[in-house]
């Protein structure tokens, strides 16, 4: 466990720059027709043969000499002698003659001497001779060979993307296999003691692995091939027999094991090779430990084993390489300008990759930063749209300052309904009879509270805000709109959650109240701050401490676990069902879902708040009938309950 | 080959509400997540585990208890005694007390007793004491059991499609398997005599079979699984085989034989299920032979043979059905405003899917009407950039009118330089050369003659137009650009091209001159009208109808072959390879890369029409520097040559 000390730390542009040198080159192979959708045509193709190979008829009818027909019309027939009979597929050694026809077929070839083809509509058969009533112009209903294609024409350029019309004309002319560029194989491997692959029983002290699976994915998106090689434990020498196995494939992907430190073996292997380690820490946050290396010219990175830094280090440095060698090139990634919706801290000397969540405002985009990806929260990851670029010189970054948000998917997907504020059972239970309204229906629950979501209503940028918020005057919600100065929005009646103290089944500690939380010295999970769960219980604490003379602060300094916050009811009941904890405050719904005791408090009101501008439109509407039907009411779980106030509106 | 009558035809809103009422329903499967990339989540996933599992150490140092610490400052350290060491994966024991400290390293678990860890950057070790200089908070440096995801909270939504955002959120929580909705499987099956599959050897009358192909990639495009089961012929007993066995699958789509004529039978075979055929035929062109019917409930569509019909009809009606069953849901398409750049006369009664190639212009996109399309030409579906709906009640569409363009490809992919006028093998050298300086270059080459090419310009929908017309004044390009009124482009001089007649090897008709090819009675093919090289025909034509005291058109009627238009010029020299005519005009490049004899007339100037405002742009720089470069002069191939005009820029 000796101390290792970086090399001095490059610039995220001269890592770049280090990654475009790397001097690989495409491959090329050739697959089947049917398995070619998206991949990169590797070169020219010109045309073998015409299409249609010879002159086709383009209708059902007969096959004449266009000048036998120059008499006919409507009231006054030409009558020729039927020949043959040609279908699409046949072929026909006989040559028309003057006065002579040939049933056809669509598709069929065109029998020799003929010029055109009347169609059947224009013509009655009998008796082996055929009657025409329209005459036609040489050439008609035929289309020659060649005329869709002509032999020797360039149809599909080097570096097309072959959709199904490419791929169309490529069978039109007979190529059941096309070249195109390899996918490039990307040996992807995980380091750590601690990793489990996921599906496998977790031990003590032990986490699954993530990387291997986000990685791996990724390297698909981008036109590679990813082969997984396992979990290294950090080991030199199974990591060294990893490396020389990865040698097999294009390029190298390692995670984990690349700080500082315990672990930190990564980079001595990788330096085993010639020429070795090319990079050795960037300064970039997150990633910061990240290394490139070259082993006898096979591109090899490790990658931190934080998944959120991870991830973004194989989108910055990675994945141009990969889209490089698969042909699918730069990627065009969509930009979007946005504001940021809170301050910012960066490090100086750094590069910043911040993940942020998007959220579309009156005045354009909002930009939310995800919180705990430092710490590598995987969910940061996931509930982020795209990432910002701090530069390494700036510090500060303000409260409605502009930044171009680089995204995660290719396309914008923006919430038809963008739902902020405090989470609840009921919520998830009208979303799901609202989506069957709208199958289409997207939508987006940011939960950060009752206080959060008045925020994103006054900023323009929630469509719903589900708030619970209580006042000393023991009303709900209208009190504190008015103290925030709400006016863009109407509240509408929600429904009741009956509100209590969730305990273990048959309540072992024989909790009756808040009080005996304090008493019995319970063990809790308390809420998140913000949430009106957390103002319910510490409106309690602060009726308690008062009582009692006691501080604020120092009652619940007492109360074991006052500060680890659940972010959701259920959080709070499966803390409890496992015995973290021995009490927290819930709702009655989560509570029986769990099959857990509950002490009832007081009826909570759950009501809505949406802005005026949006109330009169179609959706909202929509949600406004969900909230009133007789089927939400039959689907609230128990606990929750609709009352004679409920779609109520309140002008504020 | 009876006469078969189409029922009523129905229009293409009752023919959609038909295909949405089908009751099919969603199947659920579970995958291993290395290949849920792009899958959509069939069910809600709570997080059956905490993330992480257990309290872990963010950093490598030393755990402790934060008490100890308070003291502890840069000039004074607090002295701990190291008790173990603990890395990623183990597990220890060991319970911390007063004074005492752990070695730690990242991503391990805090032992029992410890509440904080102090970096290492902060630490001393020596004989089995640490000291500590910097005090620590409780709680700092470690990620606390559940505050990244807690046991019961709701991760992934039904409906999610996965990306490997959300997988890494499964992994985390040890979920391998993951339920996501099945893929239908569409079993697809062409029918006619005509057909032979890519690969196979093409027989007299045969051509190969587009729409398996584009069938099956579009389907995949569309989130379901193509399962080929071959080419029936026209014969009743073979296609009611391959419905039985298509029967396995969840819908069932063929294509060919659905014209009322000599192939008719898919319908009356489709028929002898319950319900049986629902649809036959659609007011729509193209596709009005349609089929759509339900065999015991298993959605059936016969579409039509004709490959640009049959992806359109996919599109339409069938791809909707596969997007709900996969769960991919509507497609969100991408459309763009358009206008229409030429007259189009639609057909009363039905509504017109028109296929079109989109151009920027400086008001918007124009688009081109792509031609072909009506006879089945699959190079119009893979010209074309998407679709314009001309309602049925609607027969004629102007210049200048504005539609709505489905496009074809979910992303926009505008070119960066359009390149609209006469084709010239030399015009892919320079743009070959091009792209090494700019590979990620996007150019899209429309082939419409050099008239074509003016108008383009005029338009302000190319960027470069390659012309070469002949004046009577015996001046190239200038005086028609003058006549044109052409003032918003300049002139750029590009090279000479060696022109003449394209003979077979040796010359067997030892034809020397154009009225060689009128005396010989030669076979020719000819070039599409408003090519440089038609209009350089045309003129010696002229000439010497003027000479004889022939009408032009009289002339011509006499020349085999003069209206048969090839697109280019490796398609002449490819038609007098094989035989198909004696003789051409083009450009002696093309006539020596096939080998064949060539009569020089004249030299033509091939230049370039660049509009003023995109002059100094970066990219068409580029192409100035290529165009002059020793490079381009030592790529050309013989038959086009670089003289001292080169580059020369004329104003207009």
């Amino acid at each position: 466990m000796s101390k290792k000390v970086f090399k001095d730390l490059v610039s995220v542009e001269e890592a770049k720059s280090i990654v475009e040198s790397f001097a690989v080159s495409r491959k090329v192979e050739e697959i089947k027709l049917e398995n070619a959708l998206g991949r990169i045509v590797a070169r020219d193709y010109e045309a073998g043969i015409d299409v249609p190979p010879f002159d086709r008829s383009t209708m059902d009818g007969y096959a004449v000499i266009a000048e036998d027909t120059f008499e006919a019309e409507e009231d006054s027939s030409v009558k020729l002698k039927i020949v043959g009979r040609i279908g699409a597929g046949d072929f026909l050694e006989v040559e028309l003659k003057r006065g002579e026809a040939i049933e056809i077929s669509t598709g069929a070839p065109i029998p020799k001497g003929a010029n055109a083809v009347v169609m059947e509509e224009y013509t009655a058969e009998s008796d082996g001779f055929v009657r025409i009533y329209k005459s036609v112009a040489p050439g008609e209903n035929i289309m020659f060979a060649g005329s869709d294609i002509m032999a020797g024409e360039l149809v599909i350029r080097e570096g097309t993307v072959l959709s199904p019309r490419e791929i169309g004309v490529l069978s039109a002319l007979g190529i059941a296999e096309v070249e195109v560029y390899s996918k490039p194989k990307v040996a992807v491997f995980s380091t750590g003691n601690e990793l489990v692959k996921p599906g496998g029983k977790l031990g003590k002290g032990k986490i699954y692995d993530v990387n291997a699976y986000t990685l791996m994915n990724s390297i698909e998106e981008d036109g590679g091939e990813a082969v997984f090689l396992g979990i290294a434990r950090d080991n030199a020498d199974e990591i060294r027999k990893m490396i020389e196995q990865a040698l097999d494939y294009d390029i190298i992907l390692c995670s984990g094991g690349t700080s500082a430190g315990a672990g930190d073996m990564i980079y001595r292997i990788l330096d085993e090779w010639e020429p070795g380690v090319l990079v050795h820490g960037i300064a970039v946050r997150p990633g910061k430990p990240t290394i490139i290396a070259s082993l006898g010219n096979k591109p090899a990175f490790g990658l931190p084993g934080n998944p959120t830094s991870a991830l973004m280090i194989y989108s910055i440095f990675v994945s141009p390489l990969i889209r490089r060698l698969s042909g699918l090139g730069e990627e065009k990634s969509t930009e979007i300008e946005a504001k940021l919706a809170v301050k910012v801290f960066s490090s100086s000397g750094k590069t910043e990759f911040l993940p942020v969540n998007l959220v579309s405002g009156e005045e354009g985009f909002s930009a939310y930063p995800v919180s705990g990806h430092y710490s590598g929260a995987i969910t940061s990851l996931a509930e982020s749209d795209g990432f910002i670029h701090i530069p390494a010189e700036k510090v500060i970054a303000e409260v409605g300052e502009r930044f171009t948000v680089k995204l995660f998917s290719e396309e914008i997907k923006p919430a038809d309904l963008m739902v902020i504020g405090s989470h609840c059972i009921g919520l998830d239970v009208i979303f799901r009879l609202l989506r069957k309204r709208i199958p289409d229906l997207r939508f987006k629950i940011i939960n950060v509270g009752s206080s959060g979501g008045i925020s994103a209503i006054k900023r323009g940028e929630a469509d719903i805000a589900g708030i619970h918020l209580l006042d000393e005057s023991a009303e709900y919600n209208v009190p504190y709109l008015k103290r925030y100065g709400v006016k863009n929005a109407v509240l509408v009646k929600g429904y009741l959650r009956e509100q209590g103290i969730i305990v273990a089944k048959g309540n072992p500690l024989g909790i009756r109240s808040v009080e005996d939380i304090i008493e019995k010295k319970t063990r809790i999970v308390n809420r998140n701050r913000g949430s009106g769960t957390r103002i319910l219980f510490d409106m309690y604490l602060k009726e308690i401490a008062e009582k009692r003379g006691e501080k604020f602060k120092e009652l619940t300094g007492k109360i074991k676990g006052y500060t680890i916050e659940a972010k959701s009811h259920s959080s709070v009941a499966v803390a409890v069902l496992m015995g973290k904890a021995d009490a927290g405050i819930g709702i009655r719904t989560v509570a029986e879902q769990y099959g857990l005791d509950f002490i009832p408090l007081r009826g909570e009101e759950y009501d809505f708040l949406i802005p005026k501008a949006k109330f009169s439109t179609w959706k909202i509407q929509q949600f406004m009938e969900v909230l009133t039907s007789d089927e939400l009411s039959n689907s609230l779980p128990p606990g929750l309950k609709i009352y004679k106030r409920t779609g109520e509106i309140i002008k504020l």
